[in-house]
Order: structure tokens, then C-alpha cells, then sequence
């Protein structure tokens, strides 16, 4: 471990979230909100802690992987820590565990609140709350690779780390192309966003909140009835859309940019991620149509909405799903533990993870058949070694294993089981709300301290697909030198 | 596929079922029930059926895997097809469809009911009910073994098709031998329990009725409040140990018994399975100290009991579980997925491949820090390749989808989502009781009828672990020869 390495960077890391707040500063200042204070003190806090971390000199040496899976999650944890100070300083969310299960919330690209209104939060905080989701998009996708690219191996093993997906797929050789790329691809998705919604009769400030929460699939919103405050089909479908677009694997739109057209039309993870919302927001509207008296045209916006918001983990609602039909709610709740796609914003297991996992079904079956055949299993033409295999494996256990023991966690507080395993599944996955007291009208205010904590660990280690967390507690790490490796 | 000797053998099969029917008619005779008529009337018509498929002639030829698939598969749906009868006929149960779904409960060791009063049955009824838990339980151990020694390589196939358990490990190397180990193990932990629950003052036909029940782990009660109706920690407890005793690998006992003690004692699924057992009894025990006001020696029993029913996927209850703790209930309802051990007529995912997949988590953690090691996966010091960890990623994964794509189609009907998953695990699993609506003290009765097949069909696919089912809908069966393996 490289300690004097690790805390320069998380040092620079702090300056760098000292500048995001900057126009949070101005908001509340612009609205002559008394917040400006609460952003001032933070900003100068932060800068000195940061700039104390970044310029104490640092020995010279080589950062190794369990360096890079420190920085990350460090880095996740001084965020919300630090990000956390706004809320708490201004008075605008009283408690300090809630201020920075909100700002993980946010980081995380989770969009889980605390909160029962909104409403009355000053405007510079519902832009930082908003702010935080696209920055821990971006963090997720290109921080990582964008900040670390003088490492050499290093870099890139962070990136293997912070890249969500079990392959980090190289765009471009050289890690700081690929970050730019990814970069330059969210920045034209985020304005492209805003403006569409700008168009819709949204208000400039509401537009930001919602491609802010869109971009980064998180799902904060300035209104208390989240989506469903605005009586638009125009803008619905226009978060559909982008919900969809932010939940598939960025890299894409740079193929399909370099012309490579057929290798994005034949991209199996693509092709399922579409084919899941396809059949699920169809199975929805059917059933809605069976339960309910509304046009099938709202049926179908608001089942598609309601998919394509679960299934990229945003979290958006344009009602109240809880009292959809318990049909329509399991499909919802599965929803919640596929995700979108690698290389998206993202959260929970993920297409790709799933995808692999059902060729391998294919494949033993077969096995039946032929006991002495070699079948191999590939996706997209490339072969998915053992090992490759394995890794999924580890990777869907781990998240089960990790559900259930916080449901039985969370069980300790005596809701009933749907909420509670609703509230592990929706801050694991990075999805936002739940079902039952925790469904979309809801929050998670009601929560005991404790349990406000250990949300917060979930979505951090959702979000930061486990490994990356998991592996800080293993003994492995703390071992200068490590001669045998157990079983 | 051959499709002659398919037909003789599922004769011989059908011909062994009439006479497992006897003992039910003569106690029908001894009670001077009506009933009696239901049995002579099916035994005739199961021989003559059984007769004439296993006397016609057939061609000769090798029994391949598939055939094995076959047989096992439709061995399981005549036997609860024709076994269902009595209870048709007699009008004890007065819908095929609910006839059907007792027996096949019964023969998968399920234990799950449509009778809202079992008290009311004939005790002829009561006994062919509670007599195929045995008669099922024997076949999943032995039947398959001892009934087909004399197919060579392809006797082994359908072993290892229908153990439970991913490995058949052979205890010595004649098929013949190792089922006759079994049988007798199995009759002697029967004869046992059935002695011991006498003593503890129960009727013989209701300690015959437990023992059933327990040594098939299926949990079908001659009393409407299953155990719960004897006031005895003494009946408790014996059924407990004896369902613990029925969860374990039955070969272990032969082990055992050839003094390898020390192979026992470091077998390492039976050391998990003890282990979830005790920690899971501690920590619901402490749970239901919390929230009541029985004696830390009543809590104790009733954890013990209750974590032993449903880990052994028995399904017997000392009392309405259904309205314990949340936390409590989060336990049971995750010990529904793990299930006893291989090679135990219990049924679900199994502690080995549980202890496989945890290992293969511990195995990647170790791998991001020697990205090129060999790390090598063991069990009880033996290799566990990566062919058959991919075979028990596709167990696992098919299981889990089964789970989700039979609750969806359960919650067409409406009712809530613990009822809806609940009942869905506890059919697949084989455990019987679930939470809600199919809690310990109601029943399957109030669904409908296609439901009550699927709940069939689950019973049978978890009974027979997943793939001997889900082969037979694969293409690849039906062909005759095929020259290529599409990936």
C-alpha cells in the first residue's frame, strides 16, 4: 500500500469537488438564498483539507491495484462526506447521517431520498442534490481513467476496478482517448437533454434537475411527484428516451459514430437490453389495460416510462407503481436486479452479466447431450474463457449474498418483507425507490439511524460493483508480502 | 430415443406402484372404510396399464442419457397421475386437478396441500397421502439405482441424473450395492423413528404417518396444526433430529459406519449445513425472545424445529410461523433456497453448491491480487474443475429463473407478492409451507387450476433438479443424430 500516493490524489480529488460546488454557489447567491454560507464554508473546508492532502509531499513509487481499489472508494466516501456539508451547514436537512445518505444517494447515482418534501428545499440545494448524480455519472465512467492517466498499468487497473461491467473494453489504446471520448459523448447527451426538455415548456432549472437525474440514471427530482408532476406526454417520452439512451453502453455511440454501424446492430448485450424493455413494458401495458380504465396510449407511456426508469436504475415515476398490479410489480422488481448495460451509468447486475450467465444454462444443457463435446461459449464471436465465467459467477453470487444478508439486516427493524427487501434491492441496485414505505410516493426517512448507514454502504458497494469495496476487508490487502495463497 | 424399452420399464414401474397401493388398501379394510373400493379399483387399473406396457415386446438397444431423462421424468408424472386416483375416486378429494397436486406434493416430498382439513380424510387417505413422501423419498435416492442395474453405463447415467446433489459419488462401485446401502439406511432411520415417536406416546398410525413425513422430508401431517398438535417437546425434538438426520447425505451414515470417522468429521458440506442450522436456531431464537413472552426453553425448541423443517425443506410447523418477526421470517424464507444436503431426500439448491459458489466468490477476491495465480477451487481437498463449477452456475442460475418466471406467472392471479414468491419457492423447493396466503395454517386451495398445475410442474422440476426436466424441452432430445452443437 502506497499510502503517501493514495492520500496526494484523493487530495486532488477534494479540489476538484471544492470547484463542483462552485455553481451551486452561484445559484444560491443568484436567489439570494442564505444557503450561500453553507456552500462558502464547504468549498473553503474542503479546498484546505484538499489542497493540505495534495501538496504534503508524497514517496515516489508504483500504485498496485489494491491502491486503486482504496483511491475509488475513498474517493466515493470522501465525496459524500464532504458533499454532505451543504445540506447539514445550511439547516436545509438537519441530520448529518441523512445529509450524507442524500449526497451517496446522489453520488451513486441512487436517487433513494431521505426527504418527504423536496419542495421546500432552497433551489441551490436541489441543483447540488441533482449536480451530484450527473458528477458521479461522469466519476463512474471517466474520472477514473481521466485522472489517473499518468499511471501507466495503474490507470488501467483502476479502471478495470471503476469501469461497470465485467470487461473494460479499450475504445482506443491510450486510456486518456477513451476518457475523453466517453466525456465528450456525456457532455453531448447531457445538452441534448436539456434542451429537448427546455423545449417541452420545462423551466431552465427543472430541465438541468431532470437531465441531470436522467444522464447519470439517478433520479432525483425537483417535485414531489417526481415525473409525474408534469402533465406531458412530451416529456415523458423525451425521459424515456434518454433514460434508455444513458442506460446503454456509451462506448456504442462512438462505434456507431466511427460508422461501424453492423457491429452496434449485432451487439448481443445491446439487442437484450432493448429486448427486455420491449417485452416487459408490453407485458405491463397489457396488464394495465386488464386493471385499469386509462387510454392505452397513457398505458403505454407510462409503462414504458416506468421500465425504461427501473431497468436503468434512474428511479423516475410518473405515479405511484406500488398500487400497480402485483404482476406488473414483479416484473418491476426484477427489473431492479437486471440494470442497464456495461459502460453505462447504470447500476445493479447488469445485461451483459445476465446475458453470459443464460448462454452458460444453454451450454449444460448441451453438455447433457454430449458429455465429451467441447462447447464453447461466446458472446458477440469472442469466446468467454473459465475464468471470464467465473468471474460473473462470483460477481452474481456476491450481489445475492449481499442482498439477502441486508434484508435480514434490515429485517431488524420489523417492516414487512417487501419493503424491507425492496429497500436492500433499490440502494444495491443504484435504483432509487422501492415498494411498500418505500415506494415511489415514499422515502426512507422512517429508518433507523443504523440502517440509514448501512444503505448508504450499499450503495456504495452496488455502485462500485463489489469487488472494489469487498476487497478492502480481505486480509489480502493488508499484507505487504504475500508468499502462499490460501484456499 | 428408445422408445420400446422406455415403455417396458415405465411398465415394471407402474406395476411397483400398484403394489406400494396395498398397504393403503388393507388399512382401508381395517377401518372399514369405503374407500377400499378407490384402491382395488386403481391397483387393477394401474396393473393392467402397467402389464401391458412392460409385457409388449421391445426392441433391443443401448439406453442412452436421454432415455434415462425419459424415464425419470415421466416415472414421477405417472406415479402422481395414477396415485392421484384413490383420492379422485374416492371422493376424499373431488377435483383431479387438486388430486393430482396432493400426490405429486407427495411423490416430489413437497408437502404442500390443497386440504383446508386434513382430519376429515379416511385414514386409508391419510396413509397413501403421507406413504408417498416415503415411497418418493426411496426413489430419490434409490428407485433409479435399483431399479435399472442392469443397463451398464447407462444405469450410471440416470443415477447421476437423478441424484440429488452434482456429484454421484459412488460409495462402492457396483450400482447394485450402493443401492442397497441406501434402501437400508433408509429403512433403518425409519424403523427408528417410528419406535422412538411411539414411545413418545403417539398413535402408531399417526408416529407412521410423522415418520413418513420426515424420513421423506415432505411434511404431510395427519393433524390440521402438523406437529404443532402434539403438546410434547419430546415429539419435537425427536422430529427434529430425525429431520436433521434426513438432510444430510445418507451415504455419510455408510461412511460412518465403515469407522472413516474422520471423514465424516471433516465432510464439509455436512459442517455447513450444521452450521447455517445452529446459527440460524440461535439467532431466531434471540429474535423471538425479543418480541415474546414464551420461556427461552420454548423459543429454543420452536427455532430449532422450525429452522430444521424448512432447511431439510420437510415443511412441518409447531405453530403459525407465518406471523413470527420479520427477521425471523427472512431467515426461514432464505433457508427455503439452500435446502438439505446432496444426496438427502431434501430438496432446493443444496449446502454443497452453495459451499462451491461462496468458495468460487472467495477465489475471485484472491484474484484481484494475483491476477496470475493459479487459484485452485477445493472441496474436502478434491478439485473442483471449472466444468462443474459452470455446472452448478447453470443449476443455480436456471433455478433463480425459474423462481422469477413462475412467480411472474402466479402473480397474474393477484395476490400479494410474499404469497406470490413465497408460494412459488416452497413448491420449487419442496419444502411445502410458505408465507401469507400459503402460510403454515392455510393451503394451495384457493388457486386456480392452471396454477395448481404449474405448482405441479415445479414440484417436479425442483424434485428432479431442474435439468432432467428442462432437457426434455430442448431440441437436441428429439433429434436422432446431430452433427453440429449450436452455441
Amino acid at each position: 500500500m502506497n499510502s503517501g500516493i493514495i492520500r496526494a490524489i484523493l487530495g486532488k480529488l477534494l479540489i476538484l469537488l471544492a470547484l463542483t460546488m462552485v455553481p451551486s454557489f452561484f445559484i444560491s447567491l443568484y436567489y439570494r438564498e442564505e444557503s450561500y454560507k453553507a456552500f462558502l464554508l464547504t468549498i473553503l473546508i474542503v479546498l484546505l483539507v484538499g489542497s493540505i492532502m495534495a501538496f504534503i509531499p508524497a514517496k515516489k513509487g508504483k500504485i498496485r491495484v489494491q491502491d486503486g481499489l482504496i483511491i475509488v472508494t475513498l474517493g466515493w466516501i470522501l465525496a459524500s462526506a464532504f458533499g454532505a456539508l451543504p445540506f447539514y451547514l445550511s439547516g436545509n436537512i438537519p441530520s448529518y447521517t441523512d445529509a450524507f445518505f442524500e449526497t451517496m444517494s446522489g453520488f451513486t447515482t441512487t436517487g433513494a431520498s431521505i426527504l418527504s418534501d423536496v419542495e421546500v428545499l432552497d433551489y441551490s440545494m436541489l441543483f447540488w442534490r441533482s449536480f451530484t448524480h450527473w458528477i458521479g455519472g461522469m466519476g463512474i465512467l471517466v474520472v477514473a481513467v481521466a485522472v489517473f492517466p499518468a499511471m501507466g498499468s495503474g490507470g488501467f487497473q483502476i479502471f478495470r476496478a471503476e469501469s461497470p461491467g465485467p470487461t473494460a473494453e479499450r475504445l482506443v489504446p491510450r486510456i486518456k482517448d477513451t476518457a475523453k471520448i466517453l466525456y465528450i459523448t456525456y457532455m453531448i447527451i447531457t445538452q441534448v437533454e436539456f434542451i429537448l426538455l427546455l423545449l417541452g415548456g420545462m423551466t431552465p432549472f427543472d430541465s438541468a434537475i431532470h437531465t441531470f437525474g436522467t444522464v447519470g440514471t439517478g433520479g432525483f427530482s425537483s417535485k414531489n411527484l417526481s415525473v409525474g408532476y408534469y402533465n406531458s406526454n412530451y416529456i415523458k417520452i423525451v425521459i424515456t428516451i434518454f433514460m434508455i439512451i444513458c442506460g446503454t453502453n456509451i462506448s456504442l455511440y462512438y462505434t456507431f459514430f466511427k460508422k461501424k454501424y453492423k457491429s452496434v446492430l449485432h451487439n448481443s448485450e445491446l439487442k437484450l437490453y432493448l429486448g427486455i424493455i420491449l417485452v416487459s413494458a408490453i407485458m405491463i401495458t397489457f396488464n394495465l389495460m386488464y386493471v385499469n380504465q386509462n387510454s392505452f396510449g397513457k398505458n403505454v407511456v407510462d409503462a414504458f416510462f416506468q421500465v425504461a426508469s427501473i431497468i436503468t436504475t434512474t428511479g423516475y415515476a410518473t405515479l405511484n407503481f406500488d398500487q400497480w398490479p402485483t404482476f406488473t410489480k414483479g416484473i418491476l422488481f426484477l427489473l431492479m436486479f437486471i440494470g442497464g448495460s456495461a459502460g453505462s451509468t447504470a447500476g445493479s447486475i447488469k445485461v451483459i452479466r445476465i446475458l453470459i450467465l443464460f448462454k452458460q444454462v444453454k451450454v449444460e444443457v448441451q453438455r447433457i447431450f454430449h458429455p465429451r463435446a467441447v462447447i464453447c461459449l461466446k458472446v458477440d464471436n469472442k469466446s468467454i474463457s473459465s475464468g471470464i465465467l467465473g468471474s460473473i459467477t462470483s460477481f452474481f453470487v456476491l450481489y445475492l449474498v449481499i442482498f439477502v444478508f441486508g434484508t435480514l439486516a434490515i429485517s431488524l427493524e420489523g417492516y414487512d418483507l417487501i419493503t424491507t427487501s425492496s429497500s436492500v434491492t433499490t440502494t444495491l441496485g443504484n435504483v432509487g425507490p422501492g415498494f411498500g414505505l418505500v415506494g415511489p410516493v415514499n422515502n426512507f426517512g422512517f429508518f433507523s439511524i443504523p440502517s440509514k448507514w448501512l444503505f448508504s454502504l450499499l450503495m456504495l458497494l452496488g455502485r462500485l460493483e463489489l469487488f472494489t469495496v469487498v476487497a478492502l476487508f480481505t486480509p489480502n490487502l493488508w499484507k505487504r508480502d504475500q508468499q502462499k495463497i490460501r484456499r
